[in-house]
C-alpha cells in the first residue's frame, strides 16, 4: 500500500533525524531560548526581513492558528475566513473555543476575494446595529489553500489593503507554504509575503519536519507579550530546541524550498497521469494536492494499492485527493502512473 | 412621530407598573427565591406541564440564549441555527464568546428545515474526520422567527425528532413567543410546545414586561445546577422579585396571551393597509412584524411621521419593517392607515 | 419579620417608581440611546468630570465587573483582587469564565494594600519565568469593601500609582459606592475618585434603584468599542431607558447621596445599639453593613423578629451581618434597638 | 557548564532516537491511529489495567492539564489544587483561559491534604449562597509534587475518596511520575494508582522522551469524545506516530522505570553531597529534584561550573534547585560532588 492520503505520512527529512541524533546530548535551556532556536530564527529573519524576536516556533497548525488569532482579537471581534478555510471546518471549533466567531465568506476555488472582504467590512460599518454584530478585525487565508490553489502576491495585497483600510489585519496559514512557493503560480518570495500581511506561518509539519510551525509576526504590536500566549495555549515546547534544530536544518541552506519543489514536481506527474487516464479534476491545482474525478471502477482499482481520500462530488463523479510531499518517491509515483495506464 | 421600529419602544403593561408600585416596600429575599417568583413559576408550570424548579427568570434574551446554550454544550460541541437566527447575526458573537460555534444552515423564510437539520447530523457522523469538526449537539430555532414566520407544531416536532435521533437537543428562542401564539398560523399551546423541545423561553421584554424572560427547561438533566449558570453569566437579578412580579402579572389570568393577540390584530391592520396601498411584501408574516416593500417616495413620505427600520431589498424595492406590540394603539394604526391611503 | 439581611430587600425609591409610571408610554429608541439615558449620562458626567460617551448603564454588578474586566485584559493577563473581593468569592467564577485569573492577595479588613500590590507587580516582573505566570494588568477594589470598610482617597491613589507604574489599571467596584461616600471615613467626591482610577461603577441596585449600575470609564482607550462588550455579555437592556430613568432620578438633584446618608445614619444607630448591648464587632465598619459578634442566645432571640446573615466566627463568637439601605426606616431600627435593650 | 537546572535539558533516550530513525520512512495514518500508538497504548493498558481506548497521547504537560480539566468540568465548576500546584502558578492561567477557576488550597510540602479537601467540599455545600461560589468538581495533584515530595497510595486514596463523596473527581499530573515511582517513598504501581484516581498522565517530556505525555482516563464517562477535546485544544499531533514510537520504546520492556531509577539514584548522590557539605534543605525530597540551602559564597562558587535554579528563601539562606534526570551521568554528579567537597 502506497499512501497518497496526506502530506504527513512519514517522519522527517533524514537530515533532521541525523541532526536530532547528533545534538541529542547537548544541554540547552528550555522553551525556545537555546542556540538552535536562535540560529533558526536568524535564518528565517534574513529570508523574511522580520526581526528575530518576532519569530516563534509552535508545535502544530491548529495551535498556531488559534494562538495567533486569540492574540489578535478583542473579545467582540471575529476573523473572516473562506467557508472552506481550515479554521472554519477542520479544527473542531478551536477558534470559537477562544471566544471568537469565524465569519465565513463564500470563496472561489478555496480563495477569498478582496472585493468580498471589502464588502464585509463596509457592510458591518454601515449597519446601524453594528454593535450587535461581531466586528471583523482579522482576515485569515491559507497559502496554498485547502483546495490546492495559490494566491498571487497581488491577490494577497488586495486583501491586506482591504483589511488595513478598515483597521483590521491579515494572517496567513502557511501549513503548505512551501508547496505554494514551489508552484508555478507563485510570484513572491518570503520577504514580499511579509510585506503584505501582519503574520504568517511557515509550515514544518507537512514540509519535511517531524512537527513544528514557524510563526512570523510582522506587526510589532501583535507581537507584544506573544510568548505568554504561546505558553498559555500549550504551544511552548519544554525542549524548544527540537523546533530550533528542525527549522535550522530546513532553512540554513534552502532545504525547505528544495524538498517543496520535489513534492510539487511529483504532484505534477500525478496530475498528468490522471489527465492521461482521461480524468477531469474537481479543481485545478498547481501544488502538492491533486483532486481527480474518478469512476467507481477506477476508484476501486486504485484503492487496492494506494491510499487516498474522498473529497467530494462533481458532475456525478467522485473527487478524491492525492497528496504528494517531500517524502514522495519517484518510484511511488511511477507505481501510480502504471496503475493509471493499466 | 409614531414608532413602529421595534417592539420594545414603551415601558410595560400598566398592570405591571401598578403591581411594582404596590409591592415596592415588601421585603423579600433576593435572587428569585421570593414569593412572587414562586407564584409566577407556579402559573407557568401549570401552563407548560413542567415542574417549577425548571423555570427560571433571566433579564434579557441574549443573556438567556448564551446561558442556556453554554449549559447545554460540552466544549467541542456547537449549536445549529438558521443563518438568519438571532444568535448567528445579532448578539455580537455572544455564543462564540462562551466557546461554541454557531453552525449556520440556510433557512427558508427564517425557518430551519428538519431535513436539513437531519442531514447536518448525518454528514457529521459519516465524516471520517468527524473529530476534527465541531459536533452538533443542540438546535436553536426562534418562534416566531426573526422573519415574522411561525413554525407549526409538526415542524418543530420534526426538528426535535431529528435532534433526538442524534443525541442532540432542541432549544427555542421565544423572544416573540406570545406573538407567534397569537398568529393564525399557530397550532399549539405551551404544554404541546414543551412536549417537542428541551428548553424554550417565554419572552417578556417584547411582550408586555419592562424586561425579563421566563426560561422553561423541559429536560431535567439540562436543568442541573442551572442557577450557578445564571449567576455566573450575569443573569441573576438581585431583586429577582421584579421578574416574579412581572411574570405573575402576565400569567395569573392570561394577560400575556391577551396583549399578544392585540398586537397581532394591529399587525394585521398594518399588513392590510400596505396591501391596500398596493405594496408587496419581502415575506409573508402572520405575526407582529410586517415587511412591506416600499418605493423611495412612499418611504420618504412615511418617514415624516413614522419610525420604522430598513430590512433589505427585493425585486428592486426596499423592504422595511413595521412592528406592532402590546402597546400599539388603535389610533397609531389608524394614523398609519390614513398615511397609506393618502 | 424585619429584614436586615441585605441591601436589596425592597423595590426602588418611590420617585423612581413614579417616574417609571409617568414615562411608561413614551416611545423611545432602545439600547441606551434615548433621552433619559442622555440626561442621566449628563448628570453623572458633570459630577465625575468624564465625557458622557464613557458612561454606560448595565443591569447588574457581576455583569458590570466581568464585562469591564474582560474588556481591560489581554488573554494572558489577570486581575489582582483582595481574597475577600466579590469577584474572587461571590460571582461563581464569572471572571474566570471570561478566561482570566483572579490573582487573590490577602487583604486587611477587606482592603488591598498598595505595598502588597506593588510587590505583586515587582515579583512578577522579576521572575525569570514570568512568561509562565499570569501577568497582572488590572487591580480590582471595592468601595466600600465587602467588609464595610472604606478606602481613603490617598489609599486608592497609592494603589492606582502602583498599577500605573507597571502598565496596569485600577478598577473600582462601586456596588455600595453611595454608602462609602456617606461614611465619615470618606474624603473624596466623584471627581476626585475619577482622578485616581481607570474605571469605576456607581451602584444603583443597592442604592435606591430597582436595578442598574452606572459604569464610568475614565480611560479613553479602555472605552473603545465598549458597547460591543456590553451587548456581547448580555448587559445591553433593550429598554435602556429604564436605566436612564432611574439614574436620572438618582442624580438630577442629589437623591443618590441623600438616601445613602440616610442608610448610613441608620447603620450607625444599629452599631450603637449593638455596642450598648455589650457586643463587640467582627470588624469596624462606618458604612451600611455592621458585623456584631453575638452569643447563641442573642442570635436566637433576634432571629425571631429580624432577618440577618451569618458572616463568620471570631473569638468564639458568631459574627452576623446587619445591613441597612436607602429603604430602612426609623421604625425598623427602633424595633431592633428595643430588642437589643430587652 | 553542567546543567542541573531542569529535567529537560537534553533530547531523548538514545533508543528513542534510534527508533525514530528506523521508522522514519514508514507510512502511517495520522492523529494517533497508527500501529505504534496502538502498541504503546497496549503496553500502558496492561500496566494500568485501563482499556486502550482511554489512553491518549498529547504533546506537553500544560496542554494535557488544560485539555483534561476543560473536559471534566461544567462551566461553573472549578478545580482544587495546592497553592504551589503547577496549574496554579506556572501555566500562565491556561486553566482559567478555558473558563475555570483554580481553587487554591494551602498545601504542606507541596501536597494537598485530604482533610482540607474534604473541608473545601463541605464548606461549599453548606454555604447558603453556594450558587454564587464556584463549585469544586475536580481535585488536581502532582505526583511527584513541584516540591519533590511523593504522595503515598493511602494519601491519594484519601483525597480520591473525599472527591468522590462529593461527586467530584481526582486528576493526577504525572509530569514526573517516573521519578515519583522510583522514590523510596513510593508504595504503588500503575495499576494501584489507576485505582485511586479518575485520570492521570505518565510524563514523557521529563522522563526520557523528546516530548509527549500519556494520558490515562480511568473514568469512562470522562473519556467520552475526548479526541474532539484533544484536537480542539491543539494536542492532536498530525504525525501521532511520534508519540506512539516514544511510548512504545519507554514501555515495551520497562525502560521508563529503569531510567527513572537512575535519575533518582543520581539525585540521592546530589542530596548526600550537599548534606556532607553541611547544607540543610528547603524541604526533604526523595525524588529527582533537590532543594539545598546555600550561602552566597557557595552559590557563587557552584555557579561557575553548574547551572541550577533559584527556588526561594528559608532561615536567611537561599534555596536552589538541582534536578537530575534520565540523562544525568555519573560523571556530572561526580563533578558536583568534587565541587562541594572543595
Amino acid at each position: 500500500m502506497i499512501r497518497f492520503s496526506c502530506d504527513y505520512s512519514e517522519g522527517a527529512h533524514p537530515r533532521i533525524i541525523d541532526r536530532l541524533a547528533a545534538t541529542n546530548f547537548e544541554q540547552t535551556p528550555g522553551y525556545g531560548t537555546d542556540e538552535h532556536c536562535d540560529a533558526a530564527r536568524g535564518y528565517i529573519s534574513k529570508l523574511c526581513g522580520v526581526p528575530t524576536e518576532r519569530i516563534h516556533f509552535l508545535v502544530g497548525g491548529t495551535q498556531t492558528n488559534f494562538t495567533l488569532i486569540a492574540a489578535a482579537l478583542r473579545p467582540y471581534e471575529g476573523v473572516i475566513a473562506a467557508e472552506t478555510g481550515h479554521i472554519n471546518v477542520h479544527e473542531t471549533g478551536a477558534v470559537e473555543a477562544t471566544g471568537h466567531k469565524v465569519i465565513a465568506l463564500p470563496g472561489i476555488d478555496g480563495k477569498l476575494n478582496a472585493a468580498a472582504v471589502e464588502a464585509a467590512f463596509v457592510d458591518h460599518e454601515n449597519d446601524e446595529t453594528h454593535e450587535h454584530i461581531v466586528k471583523p478585525a482579522l482576515v485569515y487565508i491559507s497559502e496554498s489553500t485547502e483546495a490546492g490553489t495559490v494566491y498571487s502576491l497581488s491577490e494577497i495585497k488586495a486583501i491586506y489593503d482591504a483589511a488595513h483600510r478598515h483597521g483590521a489585519r491579515l494572517y496567513i496559514d502557511g501549513a503548505r507554504l512551501g508547496y505554494a512557493m514551489a508552484s508555478s503560480d507563485c510570484d513572491f518570495d518570503l520577504k514580499q509575503l511579509a510585506g503584505v500581511c501582519d503574520a504568517f506561518y511557515i509550515g514544518g509539519t507537512k514540509v519535511g519536519a517531524l512537527f513544528g510551525e514557524a510563526l512570523v509576526i510582522v506587526d510589532e504590536t501583535l507581537n507584544r507579550d506573544f510568548r505568554y500566549m504561546i505558553k498559555q495555549r500549550g504551544g511552548m515546547l519544554a525542549k524548544g530546541r527540537l523546533l530550533g534544530i528542525q527549522f535550522e536544518t530546513l532553512f540554513e541552506d534552502g532545504l525547505y524550498f528544495e524538498i517543496s519543489k520535489h513534492a510539487v514536481a511529483m504532484a505534477m506527474r500525478v496530475r498528468d497521469a490522471f489527465k492521461s487516464a482521461g480524468c477531469a479534476f474537481f479543481q485545478d491545482s498547481s501544488t502538492n494536492q491533486q483532486f481527480p474525478l474518478v469512476t467507481p471502477e477506477l476508484k476501486a482499482r486504485l484503492a487496492k494499492d494506494f491510499a487516498f481520500e474522498h473529497w467530494g462530488w462533481k458532475d456525478g463523479l467522485e473527487a478524491v485527493r492525492f497528496c504528494t510531499s517531500w517524502a514522495t518517491t519517484e518510484e511511488q509515483v511511477s507505481a501510480l502512473e502504471r496503475a493509471l495506464r493499466a
